[in-house]
């Protein structure tokens, strides 16, 4: 059976990653694709990879006829999103790319994103799509809120630990490395070649990046108290991928089995043997996710690495993941390809 | 119906970019793999990205048991691939990924490679493996001759044009660049990320890349007269692809039809829009070759580009595409993957 | 004795590198820096490796006194440059970096930039500022044109070929390769780290490089007669470099003596042993530009490679070796550092 | 008045850079270059960016005359570096770049680097080579033991706090992100462009980099009590460069105002103002180091960031700094080049 599917917002990296990945999925059609700014254009002109693929034109969102739609993915700016899928049609399944539908409490969404939310009755009725801790809520959502590529990273390494006491809650450091397409293609002066090849920094750092939000949302709700962890971003000179590096106290040993058998079942999240760390080379353009945990030399403190590729399974893998649990699918379907590399 | 193949020299580029084809092939199996100097060693450890397929250890090529394999991909280096060839079942299907077997003629093979060859039955046999070109006779063949990377590239640009006598044959020049990854996982100076990156050169200039053997071969072959082109190929401080820019005398309008119309039925090649030119960005990791053909200001001259991924279409995919055509399987299993932008 | 200079449009790569240069430079002091968006910003913002240097504040270019200045670096946009010069003192002693001076011919300014030129008495009066090529025009002159970085390039490799006749002036193709930071700092889609990085491509080819107007201007003199060479520039995902590959028909031996000896006494211009090839790698960050020379195995055939760096000899360095002759300082001074590498 | 000085190791990266820097210096005069297995090459041969450069060829270190050399820049690999300079003159002044010296007690240095030291007189001798802590010792010293690059990172950002006593010294991680040229001009398949570029791991974890026996030495000594901080190094791809993010527990702004007092009259260490934060693309090339400091949202959480190059101030611009104290010099002699950026 096929799915009918629209990805609204199209133009952008998340927009044209989800084609690339259903391009792969054998019940999956694209029916309709928007893109306000460059509608009436074909996708190979926006994005000539994409040429050898017979895809729907870009077009305006009001121009979609979604009755013959079964699942509509929204990869548009923040903001904008909430806009768009308040006035989309109640009972077409969603999958938001956006963060507009990630924080639960209005009051924690304003704080983050600074304006009043404009879709508040979606916001309610929206499930958090962490896919391997969200399953059954995804499968039966109509609206899913994709998470963070960021809050992704730092969840994989850290909730099996929280769910299970295992790490002092107080003394969580994430420090981040993140690859540079997580800022989308937008024209940013700090995201040109010449300004960001060969070099890295870090950003939004102090408490101020965004993804907090949904760190202190699902640590503290995993806890049954307030979580803050301490959240450093860095801008690395690549296209692909985010590296977590989370400095914990516990016992290293008893970390690295929480985690072992957290994700034994899991297809997409891969657990190093003790002692390996991870690279982002090894998930670039894949929906894996590969962790690894090391004792420090000071007694009772561990470091655990997760890396992703933030395209994929920080956001349009994540996004399909979620979809075909929606649709009845096989969770990986469309998402099995290995990594490329080099 | 699953056939049953084995790779040599699955430790290097070539090896593990086969793997990661293969992965995404309904009807193939991989049954061994080997790695002389890794013997012993699981894919996971030389290859971390594969670390989620469950693959055979690593062995050496003397534990292969040949009975129940049904076709054997060959990518070891050159002169060993020969040796090895040569000691194989004489019924096993062979795709070889080395230069060894490219040059029908053994003093051509000598002049360019600098040793006599030791596999002449073998030599004699194999088919020239550019598939859009011999179809036919790869699906008759046993033993299929991988084209080099740079080889492929310049003859997209170029055999049409050349069967059907519309530019100069004696006032063609390849102007190439190729990303480093065809230089394999060789531990040379050169290769090094702080002596490649933020910089670009020529290499093997002049007329001493051993490609121009295979351009020298098939180009005269289609002229019925010889040709000689020009070569220089540059390194440039990327993973993957090949850009080939190629400088011809004759009518634009002219060549691009014929390559249009060559390649109409293609499902691999892609002509652009008269006038574009394609991106190694745009084919990356993927098995499609794009093309474009631009006017120069100077009357009667024209500019032909062909873009490539050297580790795909230019050697493992194009491998897989052959395999596909000797095994009696759609040509195209495993091989429609988007290109990875960014 | 030190001179008082100012720079407009100090807030661009060029301008930046200008200063780079100039805090090498024992008798040169910056009095004023102009950035029309950015002015009252200090440079430390605007460019913060700079932070360690005490630099005037980024002001608009009315509010520059003149009177005490002895020379002015105009880094302004195309276009602009034109306008702001035609307004500026008379007697004020200016190097040019933009466009706007290169080409003597106003009906070649306006076929190659579209506009009528806007300041025609400067531009009569100007003198193009390729320095090994003019330094008796520049010593004397008041307004000196910067070259274009890929003119520059081109230039080095062939204006002794052109001059001497011993190349075929009707069959010359360069294919050139170009870094990013030629682009400047404009905000353009392809010009993002995501986008460039990892691939390359052609652009402005066919005819259409603003480029070849300089070429043409200054071949046809030398050889007394029209020149039209074939250009390709091909965009690569470096910051800092132009490699210019150049076709030509003729003798090897004799066209790399015939560079030798052009170059023999040039302090900058380094001529490589013959068959070898040069790399952007070594020219790094530097004024020198590292030329080489291959015959072709088609008889009569040469290759002649030009690497140099796009911001320092293709631009503000030979921009400072102009005003450095043009104040009576020795034409060297400041611009003797090694390249970086790696 | 001119020094004469000679480098051994000259063809490795720190070794090419020192000769950059010292290019710049006016009174430093470079008689031998030694290179063990490329004796007899020109450097031009093995550093093509040094070919504009009169220098000596290079040759073994038996071959050279050290009676008149006034100052001798070891450059060689960690434990042959000892076995050289126990054999050298006595009265000869030496910079070492290596890690032979670094470490005061011998049983620290067996267990960091696993064999026991083999020039236990001059280990003794060596002066730690961190100028900016140091001066006063260098400057009467014959021995000067450059300091790790890592280690230098993390001593910039932490010595004054530590000396002040502004830190829990229990509960310092630093976090350090390391481009490739740290590792040298040495042939391993991870320093290889295809399997760097583009990703990003960390490496040397858990405690066993070689650069955590510095940290507790000088820390150590500077708390007068035992202290041991966590450190977790990370290769990013890209050339030089490193970026140390160091979390403490504190009071922000004391922290800060402790650091800006530091190195208030120091001309190569950059406080920035409170609440920024370096970037390692605002000092390549250079011998700066660039400090920031900000507060987290945790209260009595800090976070204190410092970038450097590790080939000029972790390196061999720290070396040149040391020479220059050593011998009568200007401390800043040589090394005011400005960043190169882009």
């Amino acid at each position: 059976m096929t799915h009918n599917i629209a990805i609204l917002g199209a133009s952008g990296y998340t927009g044209a990653e989800l084609i690339r990945l259903i391009a792969q999925h054998p019940n999956i059609e694209i029916k309709a694709l928007s893109g306000e700014r460059k509608a009436g254009m074909e996708m190979a002109e926006v994005f000539p990879h994409l040429r050898h693929m017979q895809l729907p034109t870009l077009c305006k969102i009001e121009e979609i006829d979604f009755s013959g739609i079964d699942l509509c993915f929204c990869a548009l700016p923040h903001k904008t999103s909430q806009q768009v899928i308040a006035a989309l049609p109640t009972d077409l399944k969603i999958v938001d790319l956006s963060a507009d539908f990630r924080l639960r409490d209005p009051a924690e969404y304003e704080k983050w994103y600074g304006n009043p939310h404009a879709a508040l009755a979606q916001q309610e009725e929206a499930v958090y799509g962490l896919t391997e801790f969200y399953r059954d809520e995804i499968k039966a959502a109509r609206l899913v809120a994709g998470t963070g590529c960021n809050a992704a990273t730092g969840q994989f390494a850290l909730r099996p630990l929280i769910s299970a006491g295992v790490v002092d809650l107080d003394e969580i450091i994430l420090d981040l490395k993140c690859a540079v397409s997580g800022a989308g293609r937008s024209l940013k002066e700090n995201l040109l070649h010449a300004e960001l090849s060969e070099g890295y920094n870090p950003y939004s750092f102090g408490g101020t990046h965004r993804h907090l939000g949904e760190f202190d949302q699902e640590f503290s709700k995993l806890a049954g108290r307030p979580v803050r962890v301490q959240f450093t971003p860095h801008l690395i000179p690549a296209n692909r991928g985010i590296l977590g590096t989370v400095y914990v106290k516990g016992d290293a040993e008893t970390i690295y089995q929480t985690l072992a058998e957290a994700y034994a079942a899991e297809p997409f999240v891969q657990v190093l043997p003790f002692g390996q760390a991870p690279s982002t080379h090894h998930v670039r353009g894949s929906n894996y996710c590969h962790i690894g945990v090391a004792a420090d030399r000071l007694p009772g403190r561990a470091i655990v690495f997760a890396a992703l590729d933030n395209l994929t399974k920080g956001s349009s893998g994540q996004a399909l993941q979620n979809a075909n649990l929606m649709l009845g699918e096989k969770e990986e379907e469309g998402l099995t390809m290995a990594p490329l590399f080099p």
